[in-house]
């Protein structure tokens, strides 16, 4: 995925009406019709939101002009997932780091009392 | 995590330069201008992408004025990633649905031809 599509993903789930989009098509596609109800969104309105969906790739519709049933893509929520799990891994490696340091430190210090010495 | 957080933290996300701002603090804490090197930006410019990134909670900034090291803050990633793989898993869950009916539809026809009646 490129810069440009992570962009383009990141910002396509910036919004909540895009996000419930998103988790009503996990469950199974849907019209565009099936998608305005539960929101009280008109038409248009959903239009313009699947149109942001499709441009990032988020989701695909078929060529069936009249149905044109909206799919969602995972392999893109992948990518989004992706990308955050990397730095997340980064950042708790260094954490495992910092603990290894201090175990070290503690090893290298002479302790002043062990309570095996009394057994 | 509220829904205009994870609105503030997707849009957040949504730029290459904050993203590896992010990416940079999952390495390791460090300052405005050490974060404005790399990218061969001007303090300002690396000032306003850190105030989105404090905004959403994805950094936070010690009150040290004259430092005033960055830190990237692990849970808000987690909060991203969490909402991204719970919508994954229906959609997962929805596929292995999907494979149970096939193959429950393959059980239920007659087979016209075995391979074991061969034998």
């Amino acid at each position: 995925m490129t810069t440009a599509q992570l962009d383009a993903t990141f910002a396509a789930l910036a919004d909540p009406t895009r996000r419930a989009i998103v988790a009503r098509l996990a469950r199974s596609d849907a019209t565009v019709t099936e998608l305005a109800e539960p929101f009280d969104l008109s038409l248009p309105a959903v239009s313009k939101h699947l149109k942001v969906l499709e441009g990032c790739g988020l989701i695909s519709r078929t060529r069936q002009a009249q149905f044109r049933p909206c799919h969602l893509e995972a392999q893109t929520l992948d990518a989004a997932v992706d990308w955050i799990s990397e730095h997340r891994r980064t950042w708790t490696q260094r954490l495992d780091r910092l603990d290894e340091h201090l175990r070290d430190l503690q090893r290298a210090t002479p302790s002043t009392k062990r309570a095996d010495d009394d057994a």
